[in-house]
């Protein structure tokens, strides 16, 4: 389709961190145009935001909103915010391919902390030859995903395809397609039933209400001794001072954690520091802008044909 | 099957680098009993050989061996024994199990290479929050998977359901099983052309002389300038000042190396201090005492009853 005989659609961008009008410049190949709100004449004529933590009251001078699609998986920030027009309809990216990075991460992990690799890396630098450490098979070891949807599915799939024993925890007890090698938990006791059981624990879940801080101490306790922690899904997951004191009693061995309250961890932050954690800096897994404008133009063309977007998050779930 | 009723089934140990005798100690439990040389009064009665790395000669003393198995997938250091007798059985030890362990190692070292985590690990150690290397989708990224044999197979299709294009190289061209997003290539020119196309190339291949020192100049100048190699193959593929030309050329950027030709590898080696290559110590899999000991009774079960043992390998091919 030739866009450029198409006026192109105006989409404002809001985020406190991001100028997304310069990221996302295509010179108008995805049929619309991200500009920030001082390049914005009429706010009134505006239907649609890309939007990634906006400020409080972003919304406040854009009354006739109609989509805000989130630039991520996540739309957490864009929910939580106080402005948000109260009939827009909120969007995700959904990226099959970002999907498979996320796949590919989760599943380095897990061997990451099952075979003990960092030891290797540590090693090397004092050229010292180790290999006393045996780990189980992969049949032996439960990891549990938390989360089923788009990301946690391909993460399990990815790890059963190790040979792993995967255990992944979703809220509607709604019937769940198969994956082969993985069982399914489902319902309100989910996630601490998979806990329970899980020697790595990779958590892909969306920020909600219910999920907020649930990664706190009641919720390490359940976990087996010595369990590994794979902590992909929001910062804001995690109560940090509970994480850091299941780390000194031992009974989180090790973990990586991607995700953080605040982003960039700032340099006097105690993970850093502790031996127990890999630090990787958001880079779980990325869209691509091209995909991202592509869904963006979408999703704003079925709000303007009156049909639902393919990319619409349920406002009362959170996600 | 209650073995203690049974008279053991005495096999001999020869090694030059293990008391085999030891490491497979299990009390009969088996049903074969490992015993050193010297604790051997009547060696032409001994029929059985559990062996890795023999020495020269080992083979001397045991005029009636009928059977020589390895204690891993490989056979080579056995093949190669100037002493073994040309009417006894090679066998090896198939685990499925070890080939899960081989497949999780083997993708885990395609994503670090992929991802560069390697660099997340250093960053760390400096506090720095550096997020601008936007690896390749997994789709976009060839991996080559040299050897489709039980190794080779599970390899690719681990790192298959990462989402990366495999392309894996066997020897004979008899039809291959299919493999659900794997091509195979095979014949006389198969290691070549997956070389020339593969940004991530893993090697799985047994040592047989086709293969040994495969891995040198004229092979590394195929390879995509910048490509990372995953080397879990034999130390004798890797002709290894080769290798530290093509990293210092650039041709190959990184890479693991699991392998070598003198193991340990000596404090003094260059390869430990080249921030380009993870070193591990020989750990990419290994079968379990207790497998390997019911394969090794299976496979002298075979011999006695006049069967071709489950294990057996192909004394011309080498492997
Ligand atoms: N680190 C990174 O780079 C990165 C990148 C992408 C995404 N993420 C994170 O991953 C999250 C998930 O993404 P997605 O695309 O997979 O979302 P999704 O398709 O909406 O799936 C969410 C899954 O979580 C389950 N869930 C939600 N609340 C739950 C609860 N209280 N108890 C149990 N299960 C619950 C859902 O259950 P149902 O199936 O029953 O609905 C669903 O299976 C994102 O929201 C984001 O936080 C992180
Ligand atoms: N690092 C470790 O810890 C570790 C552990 C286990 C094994 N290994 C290594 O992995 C090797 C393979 O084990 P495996 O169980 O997979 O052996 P396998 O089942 O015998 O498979 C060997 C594969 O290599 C192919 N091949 C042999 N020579 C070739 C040549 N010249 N050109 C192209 N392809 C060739 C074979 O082709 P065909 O299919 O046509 O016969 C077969 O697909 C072992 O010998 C050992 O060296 C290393």
């Amino acid at each position: 389709m030739d866009m450029s005989t198409k006026p192109l659609i105006p989409v404002v961008a809001l985020s406190e961190v991001f100028d997304l009008s310069t990221v996302f410049a295509d010179e108008g190949r995805s049929g619309v145009q991200i500009l920030r709100p001082d390049q914005i004449d009429d706010p009134a004529s505006i239907e649609f935001a890309l939007a990634w933590r906006p400020a409080d009251d972003a919304f406040d001078s854009f009354p006739n909103i109609r989509l805000v699609s989130s630039i991520a998986a996540g739309v957490d920030s864009i929910i939580a915010c106080p402005s948000l027009p109260e009939t827009a309809v909120v969007s995700r990216i959904r990226d099959e391919a970002q999907a498979q990075m996320m796949a590919g991460f989760a599943a380095w992990n897990v061997v990451w902390h099952h075979r003990r690799i960092g030891d290797f890396v540590k090693n090397q630098a004092t050229r010292t030859w180790e290999r006393s450490f045996r780990p189980a098979l992969p049949g032996q070891v439960t990891v549990g995903v938390l989360g089923f949807g788009l990301m946690g599915r391909m993460c399990a799939r990815a790890i059963a395809a190790m040979g792993y024993r995967v255990l992944a925890a979703r809220r509607s007890t709604a019937a769940t397609e198969d994956e082969p090698g993985v069982k399914v938990i489902s319902g309100a006791t989910a996630l601490a039933e998979v806990a329970a059981q899980a020697q790595i624990l990779v958590n892909v879940l969306p920020l909600t209400e219910e999920t907020r801080d649930f990664l706190n101490h009641d919720f390490f306790a359940q976990m087996p001794e010595g369990a590994s922690l794979v902590q992909i899904g929001r910062g804001e997951h995690l109560v940090e001072a509970d994480f850091l004191e299941a780390l000194d009693q031992g009974r989180i061995a090790s973990a990586t954690v991607d995700v953080f309250r605040q982003e960039p961890l700032p340099p006097d932050h105690p993970f850093w520091a502790r031996p127990e954690i890999l630090i990787t800096p958001h880079k779980a897994s990325d869209s691509t802008r091209d995909e991202i404008l592509r869904q963006l133009a979408e999703n704003c063309i079925a709000i303007s044909e009156g049909r639902m977007p393919p990319g619409a998050v349920d406002l009362s779930a959170g996600y």
